[in-house]
């Protein structure tokens, strides 16, 4: 019988995890060359995922615990030796409150509040109706239409592939961005860090910007030009931004952002590890459910395209 | 043809309402003996109003422009003499989404992360399935459900009388308060200042709240005993608390509570100018239509309880 259950290595201890392992048919053994299946809980670390793997003869599927992989593509380890899954989907829910929170802030200026040491004058604009434009069409920008629509906000997203989100009002390839850009009252970073998007929100694009727009992160800080945003800010090109990751991150404590009354900075908490701990056990009890059943696996990573 | 107008007095000028006004089927009059309805259009002036009531032998209804009307009343001018109305529910949605920018804020704190000059730790709780006990079930209530359904909060209504809200979980009275209190996560008043509902949160009700619930206010300041709040946030027994209005109002620059870190307040622009104008224009217009039809207005106040 103990060779049906599907041999998975967890090199972190962490009971919570190896209980959803064991639970879906996984039997927990060392890092070697038992291992099939690895589910490498030590976040960011690809040069220690590398040397594992090299001692894993008999791996055939690596779940990464991060939705985000652009740290393990950029150090070449990714590659179609096994199947790469990561946690892309499973986190969505409480990222895109944190996207809705964020916008709802800026909008309400309730960064400014919190600075405030006196009553002030009305100021502050509503969601209901506005225009959002969302780079990124996966788990997070669905769940943000989703968790807006009583507002009843109008959506454009934009895409590196040309299929359309069913729940969104347009759908437009990244090369179209630049066409969107000045009809947008917020804009919505929700995509993967890849080559084609690593700084793609610079000078042109916010300068393209109303400039009572604002501008939201959940995803990765490299998808902007950090100086290009300090200058935006500074100039009032764009009415504020609010953003969860950082270029560089952390941000440095002496990082003129941090003085920018128009910016409103999270520590990378838009999941937070009590957040997700139930949701990374649920994919992972999921696909080794999958895997034993030779079902496709969920959030399997394109190395090519590099998320 | 002109006497099927109804004689309408707006007594500070306005091109918009006035519009609005004529759109609808009223004739603009001075104020004086022809006035049969007047839109008071001055905020917060119950001794002004009172005077020009003195003057108008022919009213039947007066418009007043604000959703709470604590101020006239107090003032002893809203009696059975008149039909008078309120803008009760016609702000609702801009409220609403005041109310859980504000929620969302202070789970997610953004009031700390605002004010911090440098990277921090890992912090924030979500509103997915959390538990909301909302006193007050008029329009911002109502709403702020609607608003809320895509997070499956779990509701609880506390109001007054005993009429079920369909779309809360719960509804109890006002005098089972303390029975939910140690459950709610967040505490959201957005009920009308009555002489039942002043100082309705004190010591004992924010005692009686988790450490971990937050506390917003977008109704009235007088609702919650500024002191006790004070000491309670001093001591860390919730977690924090965003409020829309004070008391006193506006507060004051030296109070202790722009100081308060679990604090985060906004100067009463849950429903700015801007907002409310087209709101304010619609609900003259559809009560002068269905005052010259013989219907019943919307947001009728009743004098006896206060709103």
């Amino acid at each position: 019988l103990a060779d049906d259950l599907l041999p998975v290595t967890l090199p972190a201890p962490d009971e919570f995890l190896a209980a959803a392992i064991v639970q879906s048919g996984g039997r927990l053994v060392p890092p070697g060359p038992e291992t099939t299946a690895l589910v490498w809980n030590l976040q960011h670390k690809p040069d220690e995922l590398k040397a594992a793997l090299s001692t894993m003869s008999a791996l055939k599927w690596v779940q990464l615990p991060s939705a985000g992989v652009d740290d393990f593509v950029g150090a070449g380890i990714v590659t179609e030796d096994f199947i790469w899954t990561s946690a892309k989907g499973a986190y969505a829910a409480p990222v895109a409150e944190h996207a809705l929170a964020l916008t709802l802030a800026m909008l309400r200026q309730l960064h400014k509040r919190a600075r405030a040491e006196s009553w002030g004058c009305q100021a502050g604009k509503t969601l209901y109706g506005a225009h959002v434009v969302i780079l990124g069409a996966g788990g997070i920008a669905q769940e943000f239409i989703r968790l807006t629509i009583p507002f009843g906000i109008k959506v454009t997203v934009v895409r590196r592939t040309a299929d359309p989100v069913e729940e969104a009002h347009r759908t437009i390839r990244t090369s179209q961005l630049a066409e969107v850009l000045p009809e947008a009252d917020v804009l919505l970073l929700a995509t993967p860090l890849t080559a084609e998007t690593t700084g793609i929100i610079g000078a042109a694009e916010l300068a393209a910007l109303p400039k009572d727009a604002v501008l939201i992160n959940v995803a990765r800080g490299g998808l902007v030009r950090t100086h290009d945003l300090v200058v935006a800010l500074a100039q009032g090109q764009i009415a504020g931004a609010a953003f969860d990751v950082t270029d560089p991150e952390p941000l440095p404590t002496n990082h003129s952002l941090w003085k920018e009354p128009r910016a409103l900075i999270t520590p990378h908490t838009a999941d937070t590890a009590d957040m997700i701990r139930p949701l990374l056990a649920q994919r992972i009890a999921d696909n080794i459910c999958r895997f034993r059943e030779g079902k496709q696996l969920i959030g399997i990573v394109d190395p090519a395209a590099g998320y």
